[in-house]
Order: structure tokens, then sequence, then C-alpha cells
């Protein structure tokens, strides 16, 4: 492994040290974020494991493809970075065109904005006051931070605390979209926090958000697309009821990478939040396309890479990946490249492999590639990507925010 | 958060680099590992959340109740650092007279040895050139290395890799317990394979590993019991098979907080390799113990601190603990000291408590102790356990190997 030359630690450091002063506030990481290159590309085959590879040319395809599609749609991206907490490739993400990025949680932000990364939307309520805090420390310097607000004492607290600190701070409406989740109810009692925000001095109204996480794996793709189109029509009226008031709104965001081919008919709606589109996942593989289609416009980009250690019993091989190197969700995480096999958790270290019929043999030390059912809370085990090209390893890409949750 | 010493990071750092310069190989961290004490203990309701807390004086208690038990029996205690991945906590367990430590992977123990243990038993078969590799650096400057063997071609490469580096190195032939996991058959193969270490001159044959991962959570006591004492005899059975060929063994490990009062009095058994006692969790939680009792010796000691952040419906409330904060797994995380509330996970980033009778009034910002499924995949979610008493974190205790599941 090589490490970051001298130079450019010191350059990354040095960038996340002065807007932490600048702050007052400590950010999250002041870690270098930029990718290292290897001196040596590393053969895949000689990579320890487990390792969570990606796959350069895949993913840059994938960023190129969303990108065009919205583009050419007049939609802007607005890509999660909850999904790969890697500060580089939120930069690339931007390069193509992104008219910023979304972060889950304070913490997540911290480490975007100190990568340099100014347009930056938290999609979470932030209620506590250490949190408001901090959100208000980085918003002196990160000048395109927004925050969701969804309820009317919250924005109370913000305004009185943007005041304190002499700023204006940018917010979204954030709409309970069925979800049940997080959001204020469409209609009525968002048109009432609207113009409970609207004249506050040091908040600026900026828009609403929508986002519904329910809608994004709904199998069937006609179903999916009615829920999502009833879902953002309603959002749609709250806009216009809330715009009737007098109010003008820039920023309808929602959607994500389940429903980004239906949102982008949504009159008004201005960007998307789509972030599992870049590696993918099993949890999408699954979901129908149109015409009696399979979801498969991004191609898998991400995989778990595993060892075979032990065959302790014929028609098993147990391998290196267990709890600890993948989420467990649904669906079961699957082999590449290899059919007759199921995967099974073997406990928090390992995986058990039952060869039922398996396409090729699977051998002691052989090294395999998983394909993880969900991406994001996998991504969120690991301090790298390992990004390879032609079975080679060039580069590790650094998952900064790896943990920032808070 | 205060930050460690300059002198005690030197210190630190100094101890991990000199290690790794010696060995030839850069250990997986060479990060402070020593608690961080806070110059002002910060209360639990000024802790940034979701935070992984531990109970300091309740971990104290568990570490002494366990250490007791078994010493008061003449029965080893070799813990598993594959639950806290916490070097300070493995130097505890060592101070109350633990014979060594487990690691699960070879990365973990290479975080172990970077903090100066020197008896560490690494579980899992090492099968790649690599990783084999990396075991002969660590072992020529952690003496009291032991690795585990099912394979005869992995001894044979074990013992030209130790023999190329002028080094003997310890061996347990590790059993398949029933597992179906990893492990040798017990009985005939397990003796054949004991034949062929024995005369290996680089390795040195100590023993035999028998754990029974499938046994640990059987619920009921006398079944657990049976399952537990029948696969530790066939083990007993085996050492004395393998002794009967002129191979002496001293080593007899398995066995785990699951089952610890009952191998106790297995014949012969040198030590337990428990790992959860020390914070446990709900599915400890739910196991029954003699008499019809629960199991309820090692009360939990860990929780995972979290927020009330949004109300969007009625009858529940949204916190801002997810798949990220709490590896999902069963039983369900339940809230510490508030009963009628039932938790559901919210996505990646958020839970969603169901308020169907809450025995206190929830409101939002108040911050919520959730007692999680599972201990060991949930702490290699956190950087540091939080490590707190009287409601005040008083330090945090890096968990070094986060992460380490090479």
């Amino acid at each position: 492994m090589t490490p970051l030359s001298r130079r450019s630690f010191l350059s990354t450091t040095a960038v996340a040290g002065a807007l932490s002063a600048a702050a007052g506030a400590a950010p999250a990481v002041a870690l270098p974020w930029q990718p290292k290159s290897l001196e040596r590309p590393l053969p895949l085959a000689e990579t320890s494991t487990p390792a969570l590879i990606v796959d350069i040319d895949q993913v840059e395809a994938n960023l190129k493809t969303m990108a065009d599609y919205l583009k050419a749609r007049g939609m802007g991206l607005r890509p999660h970075t909850k999904t790969h907490k890697c500060p580089y490739l939120a930069h690339r993400q931007m390069a193509l065109g992104a008219v910023g990025v979304c972060c889950a949680k304070v913490s997540e932000a911290e480490v975007m904005a100190a990568s340099g990364l100014t347009e930056i939307l938290i999609t979470s309520p932030v209620v506590t006051r250490e949190k408001i805090d901090r959100v208000i420390a980085l918003a002196k310097n990160c000048t395109g931070l927004q925050i969701v607000i969804d309820q009317a004492q919250n924005a109370t607290d913000f305004d009185a605390a943007a005041r304190a600190a002499g700023i204006r701070l940018g917010v979204l409406i954030d709409l309970e979209s069925g979800t049940r989740r997080t959001g204020v109810p469409m209609g009525d009692a968002a048109a009432a926090l609207a113009r409970h925000i609207a004249p506050l001095k040091h908040l600026r109204l900026d828009g609403i958000q929508c986002y519904g996480g329910h809608v994004m794996h709904i199998g069937d793709f006609e179903s999916r697309k009615a829920a999502s189109l009833s879902m953002l029509a309603e959002a749609r009226d709250t806009r216009l009821r809330i715009e009737a008031d007098g109010i003008p709104l820039r920023n309808f965001t929602g959607g994500g990478t389940g429903t980004y081919d239906i949102d982008v008919a949504v009159e008004g709606m201005t960007d998307l939040q789509c972030g599992s589109y870049l590696v993918m996942d099993l949890q999408y593989g699954i979901l129908g396309a149109p015409e009696g289609r399979i979801y498969d416009t991004f191609p898998q980009a991400m995989f778990v890479w595993s060892t075979a250690i032990s065959q302790p019993v014929p028609g098993s091989m147990t391998i290196d990946a267990g709890l600890k190197a993948m989420y467990r969700d649904s669906p079961r995480p699957e082999l590449r490249g290899i059919t007759g096999v199921t995967y099974g958790i073997g406990g928090d270290e390992h995986g058990i492999l039952s060869l039922e019929n398996p396409s090729r043999p699977i051998r002691l030390g052989d090294k395999l590639a998983l394909l993880p059912s969900h991406c994001d809370p996998t991504i969120n085990l690991y301090d790298h990507f390992h990004a390879c090209r032609n079975d080679r390893v060039e580069a590790l890409w650094p998952i900064s925010a790896r943990g920032m949750s808070q």
C-alpha cells in the first residue's frame, strides 16, 4: 500500500485544519480524502480480503449515465453522499454537473465540507442544541449549506442561532411523503410551517423536500411509478399552495435511484437525490423496469472480495466475509460470475457457501467476488474503496465519512 | 473532546511504529489505543448521538465476575477481542488474569499486538500467501502468537514460511464442532492431522480448539448444556487419541459466554474464549439459565445513545439511530428504562419508535438509550466507546480494531 505523498497529505490536512479553526468547531475528521494512487497496481489476486472493490470504469459509466440522463431532461442531480461517504466521489459528481450534494447527518456534512464542497443539503431534521451549533459553525464557511425543517419550534431555534452568529441559513421544508419517518404533513400543515418560517430574518426559505423512502423499492415498475407520481403530485400541490401565500420557492427536491426515470417527469421538481446508482446492489437488481424488463440501467460496480478459507464438510465452503464484511440484508449476497452456489451468514467473521451445483470448482484459497445486498451500510463498514481496473487495484479511495452517523 | 496529550500520543505511536519497523510489515493501525480521558466529564445529555456508550462500573463488574468465576474453578480465560476490538479492554482482561486473548483475523491480531499484547490466538484458519507472511512477521515480535490449522497442506505451508523466517510457531488444531464453519472433523481426521503437524520442525503443536458457535444461543439451558457437553466430550476424546499417538497437548480451548458455566466442568479443558460477557446484548438476554431462570449473570453494560428528531405522525417517534448505528439482527433493539415502545428500523439513518403505551412521555429532542440486538457487529460500527459513569462520559476508549476483518 502506498501512503499519500507527504505533500498531498499536508495540503489536505491544511484545508481541513483551516476550516476547523475558522469555524470554531473541530470537523469530524481532518484526514486526507483524496484518492491514494498505488505506485504499482496490485493484482486483485494478491489483495487482502475482505476488501471492498469498485470497478473504476463502471463507476465512471454509472456517474455519466445518470448525469447525462437528467441533464438531457433539464432535471438537476443532487446526489446523496450517504451512499458512498467518499468525498472524492462527491467531487466527481459535482464535476459532472451536480447542483450540490445531500448528506444525511451533520457529521457527514462536516466531512464533505472539509473536502471543499460548498453546496450541501442536510436531509434529516437537526434538533439538539449541540447539533444546531455545529450546523451554524459549518454554515459560516460552507456558504451553500441548507437544512430541512419539519416543525415550527425547530425553525425558531435555528433562526435564533443564525441571528446570534450573524448569518442567514437556507431551509427546505421536509414533507412527510408517506414514509412516516420525518417531515410535516403535506397541505395545510406544511403551508402553516412555511408561513412561520418565511418571516424569520435569519432563515431563507428555499423550497421543499419530498423523499419517498417507502416508494424506492416497490418491485413492479407501474406500481412504483403510480406511488411516486401520486406522492409528488401532492408535494407539488403543497408547493403551489405555499407560493400562493406569496412565498416563492426555488428548490423542489426528492426522488432517488429507484424512481429517477419516473420523477424526472414531475413538473416543477428541480433536482433528484440519487445515491445508489453509483455502485448499485442486489436490492435494486430485483426491481422491475418499464415493459416488464429488469432494472439494469446501472450495472453493479461494487463487490466484496473474499477468500475461501476452510472446507469443514463436503458440499460447503467457508469464506472470510461475514456480518462485519457485508451488512446483513435481503436478498442474499450472490457470487459474481459463479452460479449454483448459495451464500449464508456464518457468523460475524465468516460466510458459508452451499455448493449445490457450482458452475466452476471453488478451492481453498480461491478469491471470490460477492455482490452485497445493500450498498450503503456495507460501504459504511470500510475505510476505503479498492478502486480497480482490469483486475488490478489502482488506488484507494478514502471513505472519509464512514461511521459519521451523528 | 479532549485529544490525547502529546506525550501519550507519541508514546503509543512509538510503540506501534517500532513494532512495524522491526516486523517489516506495516501493522493495520498505528493509532493511539489508550483511553483518552476527557478533561471535563461530558453529561450524557450533551453527548452527540448516535454514540456507543458503555457503563464503566458495569463493564468492570462483568470483567471481574467472569475472571473470578473461572479462577475459582481452575479454568483459564482467553477472552475474544472480536467482541470489543478495543486494546484497552484486552489489557484490562489480561490484568485480571486472562491467559491470553483470541483474535478472529490477522489484522485484528496486528492491532492487539501493536498495543503490546503478546499472548494471542488467531481463531480462524489463515490460508493465503499474503496473510501467512503477515502472521510470520507478527510472530517474530509477538512471541506468544498461536494460529489454528484445520488442513494438512496449510500446516506444510506455515512450516515452510516459519522455517524461512527462522522461527517456530505455535499451532492448535481447529476441530469441526458441528457448527460446520471451520475445522477438521474430530476423531480419525484430527488425529491424522496431528501426526502430520507434530514432526514439522517449525511448528509447535500446542493443542486443540473446539468452538461451538451453533451451541451458544440454544435458548433452553438444559438443551444447551447437553449439546455443549456432548460436543466437548468428543473433542476431549480426540485430544486423548492424539496424545495416545505420543503427541502431548497443553491447550484445549473453546467455549464462550453462552456456555461458560457449562464448559467449566469439562475435564482437561484449559481455557474458555468468552467475549460478549463484557457488554452483553439482547441475544443473550433471551437465553435460559439453570432452574428456569433467565441468563442475567452479566448485566448489559452497553447501549446506543440516540435522539428523538421528528414526529411525522401521531403514535410514532423517529430517532437518529438506524442501520448504520446498530447492526440489524434479532431480537429487536429495546429502549432502556422505557416500556410500551417498539423499535423499528427506519432505514440506514433512522429508527422509528412505535409508541404503543410508553411508560413515560417521549418528546422531540429527548435522548434515549437503546439496547442493541447483537454487540459484536454493532461495536464494529464505531470508532470508540464513550465510557460513562453516573451519566457522565469520562473517557473515550478507542475501538482500534474496528473494521479489521482481514
